[in-house]
C-alpha cells in the first residue's frame, strides 16, 4: 500500500524553498553559482542539478582558503593547485585564472564578512546520468562563501592527539588530484571522531606515512630536519608548502638543520622530537600523542611554536600572498 | 576591473529556473527527493544542495536498475548491494527497505514510462562543507527516473573492442562499495572513448583484470570455464552475478565446464575463447577484440550468445524476480 505521494512543480517553489532552509545555513553567505550567472545569498537557491557528474560521479575538483581581514590568502597557490587538479581530470577550467579571481572576490563581496571561509568547485557539469564525461556539455564553476569564527585559529592549543588510520591509502595518482573522491577521507575522519582522537595518519603499502583526513603531517627528528612526505605520494597542502618555506628561515637561526620532503616510516613518527599538522582549516597544529604514546616531550614544541606564530602573521601581514577584496 | 554581478533571491526562482533548463532534460522524467518530501518532474527542480556531502565529498551510495515493461527488474539484487554499500560507508539508509520500494515504485509511475533506468542515490546529506560526516543531521534520498530506448539492449552487436587501462585499480576496499567516488570510472570511460574502443579494462598490481569503467568482465577459457574476478576485488554486478546464475544452467547442457570466480591474469585474456562484458545499461556484451588482437574468433561466440538470450529473457518473463510497477 502506496501513500499518495506529493507532486510539486516549478510554481511550488516558495514551499519547497522553505521545506529546504536550515538554522545552521546562517553560515552560508554567497554563492556564485555559473549555471545562474550570478550569486545567490539565499541557502535555499544554493543548488546544483543533480545530473551535475560532481553529484553523482565526484568528477570535479575543489579548493578551499581563507579571506582574512579583507584579503584572499595565499590565493594564487590555490589556484595552481586547482588548474593542477582540473588538468588530472581532463576537466577544462571554465573561466581563466583572472576572471575566476574576480568571481571568488564578487562571492566574498556579496557575503560581507572580511573574514570568510572561501570555496570553489569546478564541476564536469550537468547531461545526464552516465560515467561518460563527454555527456555534459559545459564544465560549472561553484564558489561559495561561507562564515570563519577566526582565521587566526590555532587549533588544540595544548597538541592534538593522532592515530594509525586503518583506512588504505588513495592510488598516489588520484590522491595527487583535489577532487570530489573523498569517500576514504570521509571515512578517516569518522574514524577520528569514533575513537575520540584529533586526527588520524594514513601509511601507505610500503609503512610510509600519506596524510591526514585533510591535513598534511610532518615530523621534526632527534637531529632537527623538518620532513613532511614526498610531494607525489600525497596532495600537496597548500598550508604545508608555505609552512616549509617559513621553516626554511629557521636553519640559519639554528632552530631547524634542514627542510625536506622524503619518506616517514611509521617508526620515524614515533621518535619524532614534534609533530606538525598543517591544513587551511586549522593553520598549524602539534601533536602530542600518536598511538596513545607521546611524541617528544608531549607537548607543543619550540619548531610548532615558532612556525605557527611565523604562519599567523604571514596571513596578516604578507602583502605578497594577500589579494585584497574589500 | 570588476562587471557588475547579478544577485538573485528566491523570487528570481522562475528567472532561474528558466536558465537551467537545457533540451537533453526531456530524458528526466521525474525525482523523488526526501528533501522535498516529494517528487517533482520539471528538470529544473531536479537539484540537490550543495552542501550535501554527496556533492563535495562524494558521500554517497547508489544503484541503477532498470524498469522492464511496467515491472522493476532484479530489484531486491540492487536493494541489496545498496545496503551492503551504505553499511560500508557507515552510512544509516533513511527509510526502510519496503518504503524505498514503494518509493522507487510511485518515481516510475510519475514518470509515466513503462521502461525506464531508475538511479537511487543515499547521500550523507546537507549540514556544511568539511568531510566530518556528524555535522550533517539527516542522510537524504533521491530517486531518479530517466528514459531508455529499450530495457533489451544489444550493445554492439557485432562485438565490442576493449583495450588495457591505464588507470590505477581503486584499492578493493573502495571497489567493493558503489560510492560516488567515480573519478577513476569516469578516466577509464573516458581513456576508452579517446581511444576509439568500447571498453577499457582494469588491472591490478598482481596483474590480473578487475573490471571496466561500469561493467563486469568475465572469460570463457579454452577448456570451458565461465569465469569473472573474485568478487572482493571489484563491484561484483548485479547483471555478472545473474549471468552467472543463468550460466550455470549451461554446464548440464555441455555448452561450459564451469562457471567460477577466481582470479584472471592478462594472459588468460589473451587465450580466452570469449569475452564477456556484463553491465546493467549494456546487459551482455561480446568482446571480440583486446588490445588489438582478436578474441577466439574475433566474433561473438556461442556462449555470449546463449547467455544474451537467457539474461534478456528473464529480464522479460522471470516474475521472480520483476517487481510490478503499474
Amino acid at each position: 500500500m502506496l501513500l499518495p505521494m506529493k507532486q510539486f512543480d516549478s510554481s511550488d517553489w516558495p514551499a519547497l524553498a522553505a521545506r529546504l532552509r536550515r538554522p545552521y545555513q546562517a553560515a552560508y553567505l554567497a554563492l556564485y553559482s555559473s549555471l545562474y550567472d550570478g550569486i545567490v545569498t539565499d541557502p535555499a537557491l544554493m543548488m546544483v542539478p543533480l545530473d551535475d557528474h560532481m553529484v553523482h560521479r565526484g568528477d570535479g575538483v575543489f579548493e578551499a582558503f581563507k579571506a582574512v581581514n579583507g584579503s584572499l590568502y595565499n590565493l594564487e597557490a590555490h589556484l595552481d593547485r586547482l588548474e593542477a587538479s582540473a588538468r588530472g581530470l581532463s576537466l577544462p577550467l571554465p573561466v581563466g585564472r583572472r576572471e575566476l579571481t574576480g568571481l571568488a572576490i564578487e562571492t566574498v563581496r556579496a557575503g560581507g564578512r572580511p573574514d570568510c571561509m572561501m570555496r570553489i568547485f569546478v564541476s564536469r557539469g550537468p547531461g545526464g546520468f552516465s560515467v561518460n564525461p563527454y555527456e555534459c556539455p559545459q564544465p560549472q564553476l561553484y564558489v561559495i562563501a561561507t562564515a570563519l569564527g577566526t582565521p587566526f585559529m590555532q587549533l588544540h592549543p595544548e597538541g592534538a592527539r593522532l592515530r594509525t588510520s586503518a583506512i588504505p591509502a588513495k592510488s598516489a595518482a588520484m590522491a595527487n588530484i583535489k577532487n570530489c573522491n573523498y569517500a576514504p577521507n570521509v571515512l578517516m575522519k569518522k574514524e577520528a571522531v569514533d575513537a575520540k582522537v584529533d586526527f588520524t595518519v594514513g601509511f601507505d603499502e610500503t609503512g610510509c606515512m600519506t596524510e591526514g583526513a585533510v591535513e598534511n603531517i610532518g615530523i621534526v627528528t632527534g637531529d632537527g630536519r623538518l620532513l613532511f612526505p614526498p610531494l607525489d605520494r600525497i596532495l600537496a597542502g597548500t598550508t604545508m608548502r608555505r609552512v616549509m618555506d617559513l621553516a626554511r628561515s629557521l636553519v640559519p637561526r639554528g632552530l631547524l638543520k634542514a627542510v625536506a620532503a622524503e619518506p616517514i616510516p611509521r617508526a620515524a613518527v614515533l621518535r619524532a622530537r614534534e609533530v606538525l599538522i598543517a591544513g587551511t582549516t586549522i593553520n598549524l597544529a602539534a601533536g602530542v600523542e600518536f598511538d596513545g604514546l607521546p611524541i617528544g616531550a608531549g607537548e607543543p614544541g619550540p619548531v610548532y611554536r615558532e612556525l605557527s606564530a611565523l604562519l599567523l602573521e604571514d596571513m596578516r601581514s604578507n602583502t605578497r600572498l594577500l589579494t585584497p577584496v574589500f
